[in-house]
């Protein structure tokens, strides 16, 4: 019997996909599961495919060619630092480990750099695409050793989604832990997108007044120009859909308490962490927070009254483009922070991250895949070293002409009432962003005063401090 | 010679200012600094004080009546480690620690524990105030074992700020890293007092045109009131200061580049691990942040245009009325999420924290010390187990009158280009937490979409995933 060319390790169902999308390119797989019923329900279930199973952790090893290529697909954490465990002493030097899971990335500089002590590869890798991605073609982000990534590299490509052009949404994102990085940062912006379309809905519903089936033709609309993406997509879908119990529409049967699974979390933290301002994708963190404090809310909303209802000022279809011109540039500034992150990161970790590459592997398989991502790519073929996004022509035009619109229902909202913390805080940023001047000398001012932090001045170098009192 | 009740390691300006206020109670100090020179320093500016210098650990520990009650105050981080590893073989069971430098308080935790194992006690303390808080009397916030405490407690008192209403401003906190944590969400607060006042002179300088002059007129008369407080008093005084080497007033010669010393970062980032919203704070973080970039925010100056300038359509003193009630509602809306964080830690701690006592620690001494404290001490008093403070009757009237004034502000500000992300978020959060209904149930149908994560419904209960496509 032959050896097959690489093996899955963890068969859940993004693990158990990834198996089936390898072996539709055309490959043998090995198949791994701690407990043996997942890898017998597998393999009963596709008998016909060129799946291999393995149960024990020996078996599996020699099943592969060498170097071995070994996908993790397992629970984050301590799951795999426990089947790192387990497989270290049964490898040889050169062969691949490839976690495939959704790991903080200091964890994967960690594992990569202990490996790489024994002479193992190691590669993080960002798989988006939730379970269909998985299956027929997700957008990968590896991260590890450069050549240990050029051996699975041929097929990653393979597996992966094709952009619009045909490009495979994969490429090498630099050394240990970038790969976990650039989709911890992915999955802020998924955050960031998710909460502007939620406000967007608030606005339509509360202040315009649509139902659900004006809300599915104007995110079907939205769908064809430039806030083109799959969020959006599946939104004009989402306002289509009945709930099969009650005949109403599902979505207002859903409760409206956000769940997380911390990955959004992760990328606040380190922006805190890198000094990199991420506003709109933190308030859009703990707007899903907030949605969980479900009675606490509905006790509030019995004894703290808001603004009286006002009839809307503009034009009723003119106020519907508001708000698409507020989501798109509002999205353009989440985009500009989470791309700022990404750069400050690369400088901190010394990744050389290439920004335009990464816009490029989101435009298909991930969960923000968009046209607009063609946008940032050429950005960064413009000038990759660009600072902001916001500098570059395309996005200081939209920032020019759509600013007033993002203005205009910000202000709508916050007369009727309505919470927008993520159209807020891009209005801000992008006001703090443009200010020459901001009030900070007073902060400065303060700091200085009371703890004799010292400040620096406008007309020379050096600390100064003040005698205040 | 007789020996000492309490000694102090570390004599840079905070340690050396604390044992000046102890021995000014009428205690001697043993005092110790690892370079002897500010000892010796130390000891020829004050001869003539109840100071006794060691200059090795055996001989300051020597000096000291047992239980040994040792106050260090080195460098956070691995210093403390450094420190309390040269003392521990040393000292007798039963001998107290107490860790006032500004220390994580996973730090602290974690010193507590490690080293009850060996019968030594370990208090960590929050001292706010300063340089000169430490001197006179600042606020402090003592955790650890709770009989360590007392045996600590009748010095902590005499040192401690005292009240108007003659009060000490020290109480125990709670069991091991409860103090330095009361003390970080202090500072995080801190950090949302100052960028709400900085949020309110850009909105005065730039929308109303106020001179620094009429700036220091309304924040010394904005002193007088509800606002009256310590930032407020030294904003007043900023305003007036001139500098001495130009003649200008002192404040336009500041850069408009704030600095920080990090614990506000980690008070967002607990606030995100313990998922209690904290946007306003987590906002003024981010805003120093962006202050720091300021060559990128000139070039941006540059190309980013904003709005037309409008004339401001509400009378001028009636705006300024506006802008006063803004800074207080959001204040009062940034301690609700402060308080709730504390909450929060409280339950996942396992703490028992008493929020009415640490409104009242923080009424003197420390750097948020504020008239308006008071109104959170009664709110717990009357309901110690409200959710947040925004439905005590008092706050709730707050909000009733004053909401239409930050809307005001906030509109305002958003026409006119200012950057007011404080101002903005505090809206947001207090529409979305009067909100029974968020638009949080569209981003679940979207999770379930894209990645089965099911969803609740508001039928009944239980988790449901829908077929959607």
């Amino acid at each position: 019997m032959g050896k097959q060319a690489i093996g899955v390790v963890g068969l859940a169902v993004m693990g158990r996909n990834l198996a089936l999308n390898i072996e539709s390119r055309g490959h043998a797989v090995s198949v791994y599961n701690r407990s043996r019923e997942k890898t017998d329900e597998l393999i009963a279930e596709y008998p016909d495919k060129k799946l291999v199973p393995a149960f024990t952790l020996e078996d599996f090893v020699e099943s592969l060619e060498k170097p071995r290529r070994i996908l993790l697909m397992v629970k984050a954490g301590e799951g795999t630092d426990a089947t790192i465990n387990q497989l270290k002493p049964l490898l040889d030097k050169g062969d691949i480990l490839i976690d495939g899971g959704n790991t903080h990335f200091t964890d994967t500089i960690r594992r990569n750099q202990d490996l790489a002590k024994s002479g193992l590869h190691f590669i993080g890798t960002g798989v988006s695409g939730g379970e269909e991605g998985a299956l027929k073609g997700p957008s990968i982000m590896p991260g590890g050793q450069r050549d240990a990534y050029d051996l699975v590299a041929p097929i990653l490509t393979e597996i992966a989604a094709k952009a619009p052009d045909g490009e495979p949404c994969v490429a090498y994102m630099g050394p240990d832990g970038a790969g976990h990085f650039v989709k911890m940062v992915h999955n802020g912006i998924e955050y960031g997108d998710m909460q502007l379309i939620a406000e967007s809905y608030a606005v339509l519903k509360q202040v315009v007044g649509l139902s659900n089936e004006e809300l599915a033709k104007v995110y079907t609309e939205w769908n064809e120009g430039e806030l083109d993406s799959y969020l959006i997509e599946i939104t004009s879908k989402i306002f289509k859909k009945k709930d099969e119990e009650t005949g109403k529409d599902l979505v207002d049967v859903i409760l409206d308490r956000a769940a997380q699974k911390g990955t959004g979390k992760w990328t606040s933290q380190n922006a805190l962490d890198l000094g990199a301002p991420l506003p709109l994708i933190t308030e859009a963190v703990f707007a899903r927070v907030l949605s969980s404090l479900k009675t606490q809310r509905v006790a509030a909303s019995k004894v703290l009254e808001g603004p009286a209802a006002r009839p809307l000022g503009a034009e009723r279809d003119a106020f519907i483009e508001s708000v698409r011109r507020a989501l798109y540039f509002s999205k353009v500034i989440s985009y500009a922070q989470g791309f700022a992150q990404l750069r400050a990161a690369s400088e901190e970790y010394k990744w050389d991250l290439d920004y335009g590459t990464i816009a490029k592997i989101f435009r298909a398989g991930c969960i923000i895949r968009a046209r607009f991502l063609q946008k940032i790519t050429d950005a960064y073929t413009k000038d990759k070293a660009i600072a902001n996004l916001l500098l570059d022509p395309y996005f200081r035009d939209i920032a020019k002409n759509y600013q007033s619109a993002l203005r205009e229902v910000v202000i709508a909202a916050i007369n009727a009432g309505v919470p927008v913390p993520a159209f807020a805080s891009a209005v801000a940023y992008f006001d703090a962003y443009r200010s020459e001047r901001l009030p900070a000398n007073l902060v400065q001012a303060q700091r200085d005063f009371f703890g004799a932090h010292t400040f620096e001045r406008i007309d020379k170098p050096g600390s100064f401090h003040a005698n205040w009192s």
